[in-house]
C-alpha cells in the first residue's frame, strides 16, 4: 500500500530533510522508525518527500509518500511513528494514497513562511523559529519590489546552484509581507522553488527594505541571471514549509 | 540607584531562578552580566527576585530589583544586558525604582499559567512549554474542585516542604481552567505561593479530571494538612510565571 504522510518538524538540529549517510536528517529518522515498524532495513524504505528542506529549516506541512506492507490502520501507523520519533518530529496525518501518488511529481504548489523579528523587546520562546533583525526594514519598499517577483520568471539570480542545468524558470503566485508587533512575515506561494530560492528572495527584499537595493531593481536582477546581483541568503531558521498542494 | 527589572526566560536548561554555586541559574546569569556592566564581582550584585522559580519553570514576567552605580540610561542597561545574556533569557524592561522598592517584600500578587496538551496531533514547536497528557481530563470536574481551593486556606497539603516552619496559609484569588484546541491552561492568581504549590494544585486537579480524586474532596484535603492526600507535583515544564503585581 502507498501511504501519504504529512510531517512537521523543528529543523534546528537536523542536516535538512534529505537522507545523508552519517548525518542526522528528517528523512533518515523516518526511515529508521518506519523500517522498524515494517521489519525492514532503513535503506529499504523509499520515502519520497515533496521537496528537500535545507539544514535548519522547519516544516509544518511537509508531505511524503512511502510504500509499506503492514497490517496496520492509518491511525496505528501514525501512533507508532509518533511514539518512536523524537519530540521534534511529528507525523500529523497518514492516509492511504493511490498506487501512483508521488509526493514530489504530483505536487502542484508549495507555501513557505519566513518570519523575522525586529521588535525592541527580545523574544525568548520563538527564538529558534525567527530571524532577528537589528532594525525594522521599510515594508512598503519590500512590497513594491516583491510585486515584480510575482509571476513566471527565470529565477536564475535567485538560485544557490550556479551550475543548475535544468530550467530555472519558476512561477511565484504570491509574496505577501505582513508587519505586526515587531514581526515581519513573508508568505511565498509558488509552483516550485529552486535551491535556497525563498531565502534568497527574502534576503534580497530585506536589502530593499534597508535601502541597499532599489525597490524597482527586481526586473533587472531577474534579467541579469546572475546570483551576485540578488541579496544574501536569509538564515535557515526563519523559514518554514507550511503546505504542499496536490490536485 | 535601585532598578526594577522585568525578566523573561526559557527555564528548560537552568537549575531554576536562584543563584547556586556551580549551577547554571537565571539569577547567576544576571549577576554575571550586570556585574560585568558595573565592573563588580558577580557575588557583589545583590539581585532580589520576586520569588524563586524551580528548575525547568519558565517566566514571562519575573520581577527583580538591584542596586547599581552606573552612568547609563535604563535603555542602555536593557540593551547591554540583552546583548550579553544568552538567547533564552531576556530583560524586557528596566525602570528606576524608589530606594525602598524590594521585589519580594513589595509583591502583592502573582499570576502563574500552567499549560497541558492532550490533543491527538503531536505538537512540535511548543514542546518545551507544555505538559503532554495521554488523554483529556474532565474539565467540569476540575473546575468544581478548583472552586474549593479559591480563597484563604492553609495550603500545607499543597506544599513540597513538609517541615515548613512559617505559616502555610495563602490566599488564592483565581483558578481559571480553559480548554481550547487540545490545550488546557490553568491560570492561577494568588498573593503568594508555597514551594511547588501551583504544580501540586495542577497535579491534584488533573487527578480529579481523571476521576482518581473526587471533585468535592478539596476541603478535606486542605483540612488534613497532609501532602500525601493531594495529587502528584505536575512537571516543571508546563509552568510559567506570567506577572508579579505591585501597589
Amino acid at each position: 500500500m502507498n501511504y501519504k504522510l504529512i510531517v512537521s518538524y523543528d529543523g534546528s538540529r537536523y542536516y535538512g530533510w534529505e537522507h545523508q549517510p552519517d548525518k542526522d536528517t528528517i528523512q533518515g529518522r523516518l526511515e529508521n522508525v518506519l523500517g522498524r515498524m515494517c521489519q525492514r532495513e532503513p535503506s529499504e524504505m523509499k520515502i519520497i518527500g515533496a521537496g528537500r528542506t535545507d539544514a535548519g529549516v522547519h516544516a509544518k506541512g511537509m508531505v511524503c509518500n512511502v510504500v509499506m506492507d503492514v497490517d496496520m490502520t492509518c491511525d496505528e501507523i501514525l501512533n507508532y511513528a509518533n511514539h518512536y520519533l523524537p519530540d521534534d518530529i511529528a507525523v500529523l496525518q497518514v492516509r492511504e494514497a493511490s498506487e501512483r501518488f508521488h509526493a514530489r511529481y504530483n505536487a502542484i504548489g508549495k507555501t513557505y513562511c519566513y518570519t523575522c523579528y525586529a521588535g525592541r523587546v527580545k523574544t525568548i520562546f520563538d527564538r529558534k523559529y525567527v530571524t532577528r533583525l537589528e532594525e525594522m526594514p521599510d515594508v512598503d519598499k519590500m512590497q513594491k519590489a516583491a510585486a515584480d517577483l510575482v509571476g513566471q520568471h527565470d529565477f536564475h539570480s535567485f538560485c544557490a546552484n550556479p551550475r543548475m542545468k535544468k530550467s530555472t524558470v519558476r512561477k511565484v503566485d504570491k509574496i505577501e509581507i505582513v508587519q505586526r508587533k515587531g514581526y515581519i512575515t513573508f508568505t511565498v506561494h509558488g509552483t516550485g522553488f529552486l535551491q535556497n530560492m525563498v531565502r534568497i528572495i527574502v534576503g534580497t527584499l530585506l536589502e530593499v527594505g534597508y535601502g541597499r537595493i532599489a525597490p524597482d531593481a527586481m526586473p533587472s536582477i531577474l534579467e541579469a541571471k546572475d546570483r551576485k546581483l540578488a541579496g544574501p541568503t536569509a538564515p535557515a531558521q526563519g523559514l518554514c514549509l507550511m503546505e504542499v498542494d496536490y490536485q
